[in-house]
């Protein structure tokens, strides 16, 4: 028996990403997606390219329909919204898998002091933060994972080894991250209209994305400490894709092979995780369309520096995939259910 | 004593790019730009490229005082809005160069057939069709230019020297057209969202297009009988430039000698026509930034099929750049004044 | 037991396309990857992005081991290399696929017309024009299969059947073809540098393409008398993708229903080519790394003309997907196994 | 009358740009391109997009011959070659400007680390490093200038006033440069191959750029003191432009405004030197085509970082423009001369 699944937002990036894995997922099949703006619309009207794939009607959300029908709800709504939404499908029984960033967050008043008051902070100690090689024991038995953002998974799964390991200092910690556009959704906006963006490169927010305290919040509890960081994030001319460059102090007596210790430790059972060697540095390319994170690093030994690079599909590992991953974990599948992708040559 | 210039509608990508180059024009002061939207910002906060470069501020239209403290205007407004405001700085006794297609059509009907009702059409007799090499003299010595659309210079440019000295049929001809996103404006949409158009390929308004009716209303004079097309534009993932191909079956007696000679006769003297030798097939990039329109043709002799492919910049020789070409040639300057731009090498 | 698999000339974009495909293929295991220039090198170490994946090494070709080894050869060589190849292993009892154009022709001179001498021409009757939904049962008992071209593909499956149905015209068939960029392969070439290519886009060969010759080839078997077409292809600035617009002569009494029909007879239960409906032009995006060709058409009343819109991605249903489709049918397996990709959204 | 020039290597990209600014300077004639590969070709055979504009022929390099009919030689010949070339133009009299590496060091043994032994070290003591805002006296009066590197001049406008004004600690400077392919060069290579780069991104030579001992040297030389810096370049799929995010420690009683001041004494008379006000983050599309150095910096004050943002367009501010506004230093022209281009708004 198939497990049945609902998608309550199906029809940005992120939910449609969600379909897209989902409708090829041999245990699984796709029985509600819910889509205000959409309701009666095909989803193959709305995504052409799922014409003869997915031809299903998406549907305004009705509580009590959608729990009856659905085992596990995937929620990709915009933040505040979600909070309106999940606790009243957690309280009809239904496992939740939510992908905005309200229950990110282990400290509400962190949230609160980046998003908005939070209508929901009971749930918060419930949910579990969804990066899955790190808290998978707590996935499988978790009601709630709060799915974490694209950036915050770049940077968590190189630096929550090395600093539980204390193979960098936490102090000083600079990541500089590029992402793709699909990253700032499918609503037109001036700032990712074609124009202003082909050719084109720049930051954004600097010092100031909501994306920070994300991650603050995780790499402290990996430290045990306090962690503040400088993160600016980049938007690159493509449409998926993570690529983070992150700097570091070596702790004393760290070293490459030290280094490469500390990830195999973390990192050689997990299909997803692929710790490349010294030749070959991170590319967007290698990662498209899949659920790998890959990881290259470096010690400038003069300077002392760790140099970490990371890539990722923002919309996969950094979002849609992820969740599916969590979901099979959840249901005691085999992680890479539905996952196996191969990038392409070009 | 420079020309004063006034702008109206300045902060769409047509108003930006007479911006740019009217902003260096050694004949001409932009006096005024009036922008609804962005009244009371400074131009260079809206496009930060023009930081120290043109810092004026944007103002809302008030009639006397613009006409008052301009020579000649710009109307880089949207299609029906144009219309209501041309007549008024007419009257006022301002020359009105205006890029909408409201002063394009000789024929209002066929104007009001993919347009709405012409609330001007006394105007119309007066304008006087802006492409520049066909009506250089009909130009000098008017008050009004209805500025010619982007695809209609492409496809134009090249056919009407063809029809007039009978080199192909009227009947059978094809425009297949290929425009960069910037064509469609800076307002955001869905389909022109980076993540639509990126890596991506698609025509749109197949056989619908509104510039089809502008086409053959000229194709038609140059011809003395009605003239139908087929017309289909593509969208590229580029910012700028049309890459036009056409095909049309060659007269009897026609060569590529002759196709030579016929452009020559048109275009010898003409300082943005370049008419290609054989052995360089159009590229945007060669024209990019520029107010050229590069012209190459063939003969596929078994065939009997001319096949011809033209290249501008949208925005400049397919909007702006012909637009200050035409106020040159209205105020007796020489015709290549702050269009001598040299397109890039890469 | 899994069907054994080797790929002579691996390390191509073909090549390595067919190692993506035929890495996840359930029936198949890839025993050998045989590529001169790149003898013991892992595959991986080539195309990183296969680490984990694919890791096995390349070899240089020799007869006898790959023959004892593997049970059906795809030979992704460059024309000419190819003919003197192909008959060593099918003299050894080997099933071929072949990806080069030598063994598309029917007609030798044709073939030497365009291309060179051809030293197997006893092999050209025997082998199979792989253009899988107009050729399956003969695909089905063949040892040879000559895999059409990518530009091909995305011209004959729309045309063949409105020909063999007399819904067009044979005379003044033009085909207007968009290609991306890995259609040129991976030499590196002046051509195909990022710099000419990014942000621009131009034609090429323009009547003077070799795919002419071997659609025309097809196009008049399928018509049963000689048809000549004209051709123009373009260079897109993309990775992958073939968009191809077609312009033909309506036959009398032709109607969009008559198409429509026309069009479903062919293709109703062929699971990789999608007519799509009229609200839905085709678009690069929607085939992306998938093996589907798409198909839109319609009719323009007044002038009789039927426009033909088709897409493909050049490296799976025009190269190695349709040839991996092949395999499926000539070893009795489900056509589409190992081919069900679905295209992402964005 | 106007200045005669010449240029050696002019059929690389830097090469192609020299020409693409210099035939449209006023005061200038370019009289001798020299192109060992395309002796005799027409230079627009070479780039079509010069027909008509810069039809001369490229012609071999004979050194009496040229010294002739030169005042200044433009130099751009890859490394090591460069050397052979410039000593002898010197001792004719003519001055030089060199866009090679050969002449951007002081220290030989630095130079010699990095690329190979130096041929005519002698030079290196006559040659003025041409950061034309920083050695602006020097360069009026110099014979011979060793043009800097684009990713050297990115980085040096904004650190060199930092610290020189001690605003900033000289341990621990992080370079995070993002550049765009043309850097590369123009020859035919598999890493700077369209399928390879376009949709694409990441970094290359790690800690192992030979453009870091270039950008050491100055550093120490505006420091008083060795300075290392930790270098990281990307590429980016764009044609043009140099983005680079640089990470420093405030000094203490380093502020905002401080930072604002120290910019302003160094480049408040400096026309191509814009630095933005905090609301306006640097973009390549900014300074595209145009010879202008973007700089933006903020300081985050928990952290007391210091984070600055530079942009330029690498083939003009990085290689030809820089050249030219070197050339008009040294010829007493005034410093804008033939470089007023204005950005374009997409």
């Amino acid at each position: 028996m198939k497990i049945r699944v609902g998608i309550v937002g199906g029809t940005g990036y992120t939910g449609a990403e969600l379909v897209r894995i989902l409708s090829r997922h041999p245990n699984v099949s796709v029985d509600v997606i819910t889509a205000r703006q959409f309701a009666n619309s095909r989803f193959s009207d709305i995504f052409p390219s799922m014409v003869t794939i997915f031809d299903s009607k998406c549907e305004s959300f009705e509580l009590d329909s959608f729990c009856q029908r659905v085992d596990i709800a995937f929620v990709a709504l915009p933040h505040k919204v979600s909070m309106e939404f999940v606790p009243n499908i957690i309280r009809n029984g239904l496992k939740v898998i939510d992908l905005s960033a309200d229950f990110r967050f282990r400290d509400v008043t962190r949230y609160e002091s980046v998003y908005h008051p939070h209508s929901a902070p009971e749930l918060i100690q419930q949910s579990v933060y969804g990066l899955s090689e790190i808290y998978r024991e707590q996935i499988k038995s978790s009601m709630l994972i709060g799915n974490p953002g694209c950036y915050p998974t770049s940077v968590l799964l190189p630096l929550i080894p090395l600093l539980k390991e204390k193979q960098i200092h936490s102090a000083g910690i600079i990541v500089d991250s590029k992402s793709g556009v699909s990253g700032a959704g499918r609503s037109p906006s001036l700032k990712t209209l074609f124009g202003e963006v082909n050719d084109n490169f720049k930051a954004y927010q600097v010092t100031g994305h909501r994306h920070r305290p994300e991650m603050e919040e995780q790499l402290s509890i990996a430290h045990g400490n306090p962690v503040r960081i400088t993160f600016v994030p980049h938007l690159l001319p493509v449409n998926r894709g993570i690529l983070t460059t992150i700097y570091a102090s070596a702790q004393e007596g760290t070293t490459y092979d030290s280094l490469k210790k500390c990830m195999a430790k973390y990192y050689s059972g997990c299909p997803f995780v692929r710790v490349l060697p010294q030749q070959h540095l991170p590319a967007l390319s290698y990662v498209r369309g899949t659920n790998l994170c890959d990881i290259w690093f470096t010690l400038e030994p003069e300077l002392n520096r760790v140099i970490i690079i990371s890539a990722i599909d923002n919309l996969v590992k950094g979002a849609a995939g992820q969740a599916v991953q969590n979901m099979n974990i959840m249901m005691g599948l085999s992680e890479t259910t539905g996952l196996e992708t191969t990038p392409s040559c070009v």
